[in-house]
């Protein structure tokens, strides 16, 4: 079959861009409004994405202090926000974001292998180790650990999460009322982990999926990251502004990935990208001016602090002058590197930046007709720079609206989008192998002579 | 207005008796066929009971050993199947269970908190120490903590969840698109809390529901637990086999609450209650007997190990003679007494005492047509025993049907019960007071002096 575009859409609910929620088509009210996620997973379904895909954070996302929040200052958890969307929709997946430094593997392993049984297999999660100091101070700690440790410890806890989602052998149950047999206790295993950050004993009290196990997906840029990713994630969510270094990237993560054993086209490469996408290039320059018009300076200030870790205080410069120097923090090295790299690479004042950055955070925003939009995920796609996209539509419901209305059937146009899903399965979507149980070994051995 | 019985109904799928899923009208796969819970979810809100309960563990409920597990073995975690089920209903609550002792109040605050938000206010927490030593291995310890240290690290954490619950005022939320102002940040509140157990600093990044906060739900028995009842719980879940016992505890309680400068009505005792109705004396009887003679030796044996913490090894005793003697535990202490004593009451063998606890665990077994199952109830929320009662319908659905449609129409002739639901939240349906926020003094205020 020919190799298609694979797409995730970041949907939450107040909108990616930082002053999302101030535009005329979106509810004030959408970060915490569940009918509006509902109609939102309903559209990105219509558009047959693969996924809905929520990133997460353990403490609000004031940009610094109590000043600048904006609509993300309070919403869903995204487990339960996806386990109360999973009923209504059909086939689109969802992937929930968790933290590998806060919650413990037993209680990862169990809410997503629920949510993967409730959805029918359409579940995937986004490991990452969240790098604030305010979620820190929200779990007994005056600081957040050091990204080595971070990293360290999500290593372990992905290999224990995993240990977990095979307890139960797919053919465990018998449930055969005359007997009382309700199932073969051979085929139920503890995990017996005993590492350096974790002792589990398991099993898991949830059985797997039709999917087997939920999605690994990773996020990580740095060498930790990329490491990480490299070693478990089977779709990576990544931000570029050029092809060139998403080419780097690409190739630098399929090429760590066969050197772990893995088969490279098993590790789906998803860039971020941002589009503003009208009928014409000039309707979508006017939808970009018009966001672009609606940020408070407070608000960009507060974005640039929050990207950079905390660490970047603007009070007192020239909003119309350069980025000051700041030092490097034990927080989100690759974000803080990235978004100076920006400012430097495109000589933007504080200004420029925070506009540029407001709607994709650091993703490669796109601005244009249907046919420019899908021509960048075309060549990026065919260039060893992306197998597909996480699309963030910058407001909501309208760029979602536009890019399943007017991008998807470009794609679809062009051969490389879909015309139904392929499969009932996040797994079977992406195209992603089914995980035998590591307990099943007659049974993989009889699965590999096939 | 007039006192009326409230009603919970625990509704795990694979059903509460040991042999539910052996009986004909059950799905065998009940416990992990999501659409199942569904059913039983609508039937319960058909049935107009204030919520859906679940309880939960965090290891899978072996009776001792991989031996004697049964429908149990493997199921969903509560807050995503609530989530699951809030949109698929519309006046029904639930009650999810959380342990204190394996989940940081953030993570606990947060999830009750968007599953409440989801629900728009139909959410209680069911908070428990977790007990077994199975879970404890399955979260980095060799053993569990001591009862006394869970009960204290109990009550903080209640704490710190009900001061993040607090964290946005409910009129925090200005949304003023012209202005770009989306909250007030006088409205928004750390936490700060700093105790013995825990360091949160805050504030949660979820916003109050229409009900302030989740219901908090408890069930201790043991001196800790009444304690901690007494002094945090809004609904206790209790297990009684006789009057008496039930109105001791009913009235120690209430005092407990009077004595922590709580309002008595708004604690509200629930026993557990599990019916085999018929529609006549001789039908229930006929049920009774059925569902009894589905247990399997060895899932009566696991069954009494797993009620008394594991510690009870009953391999090469007579069934048809004496419990034999066990020393007491650090686990579930109380659940170990009563069930002793329920064989030292009834002069029961091992047999005869895993026959009456099968369906109940301890709770009060009425067999009986639809009024003499509602003369117990009766009598027990007339004389200071009960406020209300959990129904543990022993198998699923036939069970729950029947108590819907034989019992609740008797309780509703006879004025006990609800025709219809008082609001829309599950603090208004049970009566209870509004949390207003700790930061909204002037508000306070205000409110009282109406």
């Amino acid at each position: 079959m020919t190799r298609q575009i694979k797409l995730g859409a970041f949907l939450p609910g107040g909108g990616q861009h930082v002053a999302a929620w101030r535009h005329p088509d979106s509810p004030a009210d959408g970060a915490t409004n569940f009918e509006f996620h509902k109609q939102l997973a309903l559209t990105a379904e219509r558009g047959l994405f693969d996924a809905y895909f929520l990133a997460d954070g353990l403490a609000v996302a004031f940009g610094g202090g109590m000043e600048g929040g904006n609509a993300k200052v309070a919403g869903f958890e995204p487990v339960t926000l996806f386990a109360a969307l999973a009923p209504l929709t059909k086939s689109i997946s969802f992937i929930a974001t968790a933290s590998t430094t806060y919650e413990e593997p037993y209680n990862i392993a169990r809410k997503f292998a629920s949510l993967d049984l409730i959805s029918d297999g359409r579940v995937g999660w986004n490991v990452v180790t969240t790098a604030t100091e305010a979620a820190a101070r929200n779990f007994n700690l005056d600081h957040q650990h050091p990204h080595a440790f971070r990293y360290a410890r999500a290593r372990e806890h992905v290999e224990v999460v995993k240990k977990l989602w095979d307890s139960f052998e797919d053919d465990v149950f018998i449930r055969d009322k005359e007997s009382g047999v309700f199932f073969d206790t051979t085929k139920v295993h503890y995990a017996d982990h005993e590492g350096e950050h974790f002792k589990v004993r398991g099993p898991l009290n949830v059985s797997r999926s039709r999917q087997g196990h939920p999605v690994i997906v990773q996020a990580g840029q740095s060498e930790d990251g990329r490491a990480l990713a490299a070693a478990t994630a089977e779709v990576i969510f990544t931000a570029h502004q050029r092809l060139d270094t998403a080419q780097e990237f690409y190739r630098d993560i399929k090429a760590r990935a066969a050197a772990n054993g893995r088969s490279p086209e098993h590790v789906l490469i998803m860039p971020g990208v941002s589009p503003f996408v009208g009928r014409t290039e000039a309707e979508a320059r006017e939808k970009y001016d018009r966001l672009t018009s609606l940020i408070l300076e407070e608000d960009g200030i507060a974005l640039l602090n929050g990207l950079t870790g905390g660490t970047l205080d603007l009070n007192g410069y020239d909003l119309d002058g350069p980025l000051p120097p700041a030092p490097p923090t034990e927080g989100m090295k690759s974000r803080q590197t990235l978004i100076r790299q920006i400012a430097d690479e495109n000589n933007f004042t504080i200004r420029q930046l925070y506009q540029w950055v407001a709607s994709a955070r650091g993703h490669y925003t796109i601005v244009g007709s249907a046919e420019q939009v899908a021509d960048q995920l075309q060549e990026w796609f065919e260039n060893e720079a992306a197998d597909g996209f996480n699309i963030l539509p910058p407001w909501l419901p309208t760029a979602l609206d536009d890019f399943v209305d007017l991008v998807i059937p470009e794609l679809q146009r062009r051969g490389l989008f879909r015309r139904a899903y392929e499969g009932t399965t996040l797994r079977e979507n992406l195209g992603l192998p089914f995980p035998v149980n590591r307990h099943a070994v007659a049974h993989e051995t009889v699965q590999a002579a096939e």
